[in-house]
């Protein structure tokens, strides 16, 4: 009851007119978006607003972030239509959504509890962008068919291909027709309108592709409709417990389950971060757990927070999480008094909405700038956006999230090594290479620019080896860039350790950090280091130095 | 031929007397083990011989080592074996075992020629010890049963477990006495011999045991020996060309090539270290690669470098690759005369002498250095050797890269911050947790002991944000822990800085390191950032700082 008391927290009677409104603007949106994406799933149209009911009064009451706009989204709706297909034959596509939200759910709650929150960095920026590109381009495709009356199906670009082949690019006029009209009302709304005229527009086209569709009798024309909705039943369901189909899923789930909280998670801290508000992710995997299994329970799909409508959300004034309470309910109204009129809408027209609403979140900009910043990003980007189109979700983020963590051990396995010189005059040291400083004959000062871990350590020797000198007598490594050494660090300290011992020289450190330290020495490596740790890289330089040598310029 | 110009090189003539002698040294010890570690790979015994004739040649040809004593080795043998179990039915294991070496051989050369020598960082110290204990352990287990003269047979606790028990724990008395004579002797020998005598041990052993089960006719008290040796015939032969069979051996290959490389390396590295010679990983891949291929076309198995044979090696004063190929030709000279000997030697001796072997190798204090210093990999190092040992080395090593590099991950995940203040009177900047310091209430010195990449950037905004005082006008973050910026970090330095602004707040950075700087210049970043960049902590700390207010102690 802790959640109903944060949600409500007599706050309400402040904020009721800016979230009512909030609510109505983003229903407005939600509408033509939750069928049109249940469509995209698969799935019968009014799934998506079964998944726009409960769901939000579950997130309202366990999540953290009063912008959110949780309910089904463009992405989740690919990854769901590329999970169902590995159900078991025989079972219907609606029972296995159900099964699959609450998967989802159970598991997104699974990594509350376990306070698995950090999960979310396995999705690089690259990998997270080059996903949302390649999810939005393979959605684009698979909505050309249904906008040009094909019946061919697919969402990746070989089946598409193959499916259009098969049914010889056929196309039905009228269908297209209704869907290029809308296609063209849409754009120029986008154009041309501004404020609360643009943010009605796509309501207002689908209402008016209703009227049409009724007044050229369209079904007599053999337009695609989205036909009758059955009467709308809030009945509460347990969803199929069947063994096979729940194995045959879960891989799918977690995927979904993934992107769902990375995806929520950067929205919900991105308009948060305006108003110095602090997102909670535990919070906020607690919120989508909830929403999912409350999709699972009442006929819903697979849901997350979407972009397009939390930044209306946000825009739109909201101010507590009540606006998502305001939004279901307006939802049922909407959804009692909508089964007959949309009846006659056309598939084209809601396929037209998609197409305009993904395509406006394409961003090219990203691509370019990994490329100048860091190529082999940039590359990765580009495959995970190419995987994804071309073969799956699943093969898209596979690679993307084992390309990273290739990327972050080569990254960590060839440090930047510097010989580290003294600015004349000053206690300050730098990259002899960079800088004009002094080197000292007889004790070597070096710099290596990465953490001690298992990913480098084995070079370690071989680098402070190359950089003797014949006069050297002591080597001082300046500490201060490793964060850490891990179980390997530490042997091949102690063996260079050894190594320089062989050859008479002492081996001191400087500019240990902190917690470095405290790890060394619990490690007991007193018991075997024999040379000092000096505060400042220049104290241990300058430790029992003979007076008669100078500092040379190299 | 530029091989063999730097093998040559004329320095032959002065060395030939140490690399003889050493080469001798060697041989000696790699009689019996190449003997024994035919037959713990599941091969017959002279397959041991073949692999210590032409491998040593073509890796004197192509390496780089003067001391790596190469040829059949127990970790690598137990591999073999377990690899070899994927072998097609129908196949002869001697067939496969030539494809084994053949694959191994092909993949190191691949390797080198893709410059993968950086792959040896995949075996984290934890993971090596591990891996090597378990190893060591599973071979000793193995070698049990031939010691008793049971039947039973296996590489792994439980399969040796049912192996024994479907044998009704028969043993066979005879064979155990000549196995435990052997190990009494070997045992003997190594508490009381010292230099030539110790080194001559275990070939002496082997001898005595020959005239002993000649003397007793062993055969008919039902001891197991070795049996005829087919004459020695170096026919060189293409290994078998089975698609089928190569597809079946190829991922055991791979982890053969990976152990026989890592731990080659280890050993001539840590043994050139003594002298001041640098090993060049390059050059050892190529030499492994030669060596395995050489070890497929005349008869052999897969072959690695010995850690005990290269010490010997090195301690009889090999001077360089030379000794190898004097190796070879007294194994050569040894295998034509010994077989008819060899015919009457039980198996149980050698049995002895494989247990005394590893046995002698086993070292329990890395566990203790590692549970002390980092219990998260001490746990690794254990898993390992427990998965060896139970399940078989190729869950071992699998089970430890993907640890190593979920720990890799989980340290950069969560980065220690620290707020950074003055040392009064000074211009140097410390944790002000651990020091004695001074801040300043309207400028934020920060510093995060971290690379700035995918992660852990997501928490940098959160992170900063939560130090902002109400009175703090400008936040300078100090650079010098962060050793590289991805393109994850990227985007989050430009959010950090957006939010920031937001707030009326300046973001500047201290110490930043060259290579991190020419990356973001390069990567455009001028073109966003609004900041300055200052050589020192200090001077970013006092820029236009208002005189009026003072530092003040926290």
């Amino acid at each position: 009851m802790r959640h109903v008391h944060t949600l409500l927290r007599g706050r309400w009677r402040d904020t009721w007119a800016d979230d009512l409104l909030a609510a109505a603007v983003v229903s407005v949106l939600l509408i033509p978006q939750s069928l049109a994406y249940a469509l995209l799933a698969g799935l019968p149209a009014e799934v998506g607003l079964y998944a726009s009911l409960l769901p939000l009064l579950f997130y309202a009451l366990l999540g953290s972030s009063p912008y959110l706009a949780v309910g089904p989204v463009a992405v989740l709706a690919l990854m769901t239509a590329q999970t169902l297909v590995q159900a078991p034959v025989g079972i219907g596509s609606q029972e296995a959504a159900l099964v699959l939200a609450a998967e989802v759910g159970l598991l997104l709650g699974l990594a509350a509890l376990l306070r698995l929150d950090a999960l979310a960095a396995l999705l690089s920026v690259p990998v997270l962008h080059g996903f949302e590109t390649g999810a939005t381009l393979a959605i684009a495709a698979s909505q050309l068919p249904v906008l040009l009356g094909s019946p061919a199906q697919g969402f990746d670009l070989p089946t598409l291909l193959r499916s259009a082949q098969i049914s010889e690019w056929q196309i039905q006029p009228s269908t297209l027709g209704f869907g290029l009209g809308a296609l063209g009302l849409l754009l120029l709304s986008r154009r041309f309108l501004r404020g609360h005229w643009a943010r009605v527009a796509p309501l207002a086209v689908l209402m008016l592709a209703v009227l049409a569709s009724w007044a050229v009798q369209a079904p007599l024309r053999g337009v695609h409709l989205v036909g009758h909705l059955p009467p709308l039943h809030l009945g509460l369901a347990w969803p199929s417990l069947d063994l096979e189909l729940w194995q045959a899923l879960l891989p799918g789930a977690a995927l979904i389950a993934l992107m769902a909280y990375v995806s929520s998670l950067v929205v919900a801290e991105s308009l948060g971060r305006r108003r110095r508000e602090r997102v909670d992710a535990r919070r906020e995997l607690m919120g989508l757990a909830g929403a999912n299994v409350a999709a699972a329970f009442s006929g819903g799909m697979p849901v997350g927070g979407s972009f397009s409508r939390s930044s209306l959300m946000y825009d739109a004034g909201s101010r507590s999480r009540m606006s998502s309470v305001y939004t279901a309910v307006l939802m049922g109204v909407a959804a009692f008094s909508l089964a007959a009129p949309l009846a006659w809408l056309p598939r084209s027209v809601l396929a037209a909405s998609i197409l305009v609403a993904v395509l406006s979140g394409l961003q090219w900009r990203p691509f370019v700038q990994a490329w100048r910043y860091a190529r082999a990003e940039a590359l990765l980007m580009a495959g995970v956006t190419l995987l994804v189109l071309n073969v799956g979700v699943t093969a898209g983020l596979g690679l993307g999230v084992l390309g990273s963590i290739a990327l972050l051990l080569q990254r960590t396995a060839r440090p930047h090594v510097a010989l580290i010189g003294r600015i004349p005059g000053t206690e300050h040291y730098r990259n002899a290479g960079r800088y004009q400083v002094q080197l000292h004959p007889e004790v070597l000062g070096l710099r290596i620019d990465e953490s001690m871990l298992f990913t480098n350590v084995r070079s370690l020797v071989d680098v402070v080896q190359s950089q003797l000198q014949p006069q050297t007598r002591r080597v001082v490594l300046q500490m201060s860039p490793v964060n850490s050494i891990d179980f390997s660090g530490l042997e091949a300290l102690r063996e260079l350790q050894e190594t320089l011992q062989a050859q008479g020289l002492r081996l001191d450190l400087s500019e240990l950090k902190g917690p470095v330290l405290d790890r060394l020495k619990s490690g007991g490596w007193e018991a075997w280091f024999r040379g000092q740790v000096y505060l400042s890289h220049h104290h241990g330089m300058m430790a029992d130095l003979p007076e008669g040598r100078d500092w040379v310029s190299p």
